[in-house]
């Protein structure tokens, strides 16, 4: 038995908890914490009237790394940013529209991600290679070229400023908050700051709509080290809401790392490349989590924490697995403390295990041991349900494989907003 | 190009069209309508007022063959199932009660689908081993057994008139409707009939809730070819609604031919071989169809059919997965042609594939082409989607892989029943 299930509580996860003595995390953090970056965002007129033209700078070029969609349609910026990323390894601005997603556009699409780049690149005087485009909102429209080029042209003077709060509302669709946070943390005795700032709120995982990530850092360290790093913390935070394969055509998820914090180069023999890769995943779960809590009609985050499986593979597997049970996600937006369709979801993973190890919590209220239903107390399952922060535990005691899933209930609200989206 | 795409209308599928001709379907057929078959269903206490035991009896006994679910966790009455039909062969009787699934109910679970099992054999004068023992509902709590005994006391005189009507609703949960079908094909100059009954209506694929169909055939057929051509068509029809891997803890299909029509027995090689596999398969694909209708809270039967990829399993895996996308489901509810959801569904079905050589049409109206969009008219499309009946149809033109799945909108009153189910 591990502690969360005895214990019970609200706390997120183990990892959390461990994370914050080494980490601090900072009260208005954004991707702007980090030294050496600005940020912003306006209405260049894609929506009707909320912010639509995001950017993100860094003083000196940064080490760049990304994690894209596996979607078999990709979207153009997309592929110009793989492009970008792929040159040099390095990034120097990002530049974001919201409303329309450029996939499905063909050539000219293409051409228009091209050309999003360069107006941007020369507007604010960096190499073409040195930014990223991203763009999120409705399939198959071309973008509104004169409108982003437009907006492009008064990036230079807003640039004066630094506002990261309007960057973040800039990349939101159907989001109903933006999504941010910045934690510091030592590194050779050197302050360094890593900062991010996401959108996505969608149904996620087991579908899809954009999930975009923005990680900065004033960290000193190389291309490959920060992508190896972000590869391997994506597949444990963002791909437990938005899971590879299950992808939307514009996903990704961008870090840069500007070296300005002075530290000795990160590397995997680096003395603090463990306090680096918590402090990188601290920031990534903590984006997961504002995804998850903002999916689409939902009025709960739920997470999924399972423990006791052979690999943490199999662990994770399992979480995403209850979490996308519309049936386990309706019951808990019914506060029902239905554990049987936990216990079915659990069955359908594809894991192989002994059933009759299984046990199952609703949050502090233990509902299933042995694979056999306890006699609980009702009353004490219903609070945990109705609680903002739904935790269920689910332990194999057979392994040490670990893993978290997120995800949120299923609301009326999600069939409202989903069946009027488009039209 | 197919012809289902340019030719649009609302017929469910060529299959369905061709298998007609060989076939009569008939009006009010069931289980009870291939010779020697006889079924009822009584209120035996288990439910508040609706029918919760149903039987289903063969004059002699039948070669048998059952397709079981493959979730982790396994309810005792299928063990008990498995057994019976493992040791000769043979089913003479089925008996079911809904209400609830006497799953995860350890040792007393299993004493208790065994003695359902001898109480019904010993009622009805069959040997112990030729009884399938079922239930359906909600999961965890303990058969009321002597409510149950006392229904079967009660079988032989109500098997003095056959029931099939009451034996469909007997085995319903949340369904809204009855589900059966019929058909009559020749074979050796001989008439048989296959006969059908299924319940079925929780979200199905990608979540659960039980799915059971019983069929039956008065052809001469030996257990094991019975199986191989039900396991077949089971991954065609029943597991493009509710897919192995993903399938609650009660989920069987079983199937019972007791060679009264007197034709030579069919294998294989059987010159009618092919006649009988067509009339099996349209008594599972309408079975399926009816299932996916009565999906909870469903206004409407989707289809989807793929064509033009590499094998029939891409097809299916490509039109399950779009079939299972709640943000296409809720689209659909709201009679939006939101082509962008599919398209980014079959891009994350994980086949691989040219997305330049994408057809997709909703109904007769083609609304991407070469993998863009196409201008087409919305208030077409949107009369497509009004109907109770959707067909979206997706076409690779990169080989001959065709397959068909079966789905239904995904409605407010979904989130109601299933916010609401157990408490």
């Amino acid at each position: 038995m591990t502690p969360p299930i005895t214990k019970g509580g609200t706390k997120l996860s183990t990892f959390y908890e461990v994370a914050e003595k080494k980490l601090q995390v900072l009260a208005n953090g954004s991707v702007t914490t980090p030294k050496g970056f600005t940020a912003g965002g306006m209405h260049c007129g894609i929506k009707r009237k909320r912010k639509d033209l995001g950017w993100l700078y860094s003083e000196v070029p940064a080490e760049a790394a990304g994690v894209y969609t596996t979607n078999l349609f990709q979207a153009a910026p997309l592929i110009v940013t793989k492009e970008s990323v792929a040159k040099e390894g390095k990034l120097q601005g990002i530049i974001v529209n919201s409303g329309k997603a450029n996939t499905c556009t063909g050539e000219q699409g293409m051409l228009d991600a091209y050309e999003m780049r360069s107006q941007f690149t020369k507007a604010i005087g960096i190499k073409e290679h040195y930014a990223a485009v991203v763009s999120t909102g409705l399939i198959g429209d071309l973008l509104p070229m004169y409108k982003i080029n437009s907006g492009i042209t008064q990036i230079p003077d807003a640039m004066t400023s630094n506002a990261p709060t309007d960057f973040e509302k800039a990349i939101l669709t159907t989001d109903t908050f933006t999504k941010n946070v910045a934690v510091q943390l030592e590194i050779n005795g050197k302050q360094i700051s890593i900062g991010g700032v996401a959108k996505g709120s969608g149904m996620i995982h087991p579908n899809m709509a954009t999930m975009l990530g923005f990680i900065t850092t004033d960290a000193n360290i190389h291309h490959q080290d920060l992508h190896q790093a972000l590869k391997e913390i994506t597949n444990e935070t963002f791909n437990c809401i938005s899971v590879d394969g299950d992808s939307s055509t514009n996903d990704m998820v961008l870090a840069m790392a500007n070296g300005l914090a002075g530290n000795e180069p990160l590397t995997k023999d680096h003395v603090d490349w463990s306090t680096f890769v918590d402090g990188l995943k601290f920031v990534c779960e903590s984006l997961s989590k504002q995804i998850a809590r903002d999916g689409e009609g939902a009025t709960k985050l739920v997470e999924v924490q399972v423990n006791g499986v052979a690999s943490d593979q199999a662990a994770r597997n399992i979480a995403k697995t209850v979490i996308s049970s519309n049936l386990v996600k309706t019951a808990i937006h019914g506060e029902d403390p239905n554990w049987g369709r936990i216990v079915v979801a659990v069955g359908y993973s594809g894991e192989t295990l002994d059933p009759h190890q299984l046990t199952v919590a609703i949050g502090s209220v233990k509902v299933v041991n042995q694979g056999l239903p306890l006699s609980f107390n009702e009353e004490e399952a219903k609070k945990e349900l109705e609680k903002e922060h739904v935790t269920l535990y689910i332990d194999f005691h057979q392994g040490n494989g670990k893993g978290n899933a997120w995800g949120c209930d299923l609301s009326y609200e999600y069939v409202r907003i989903n069946a009027s989206y488009r039209t």
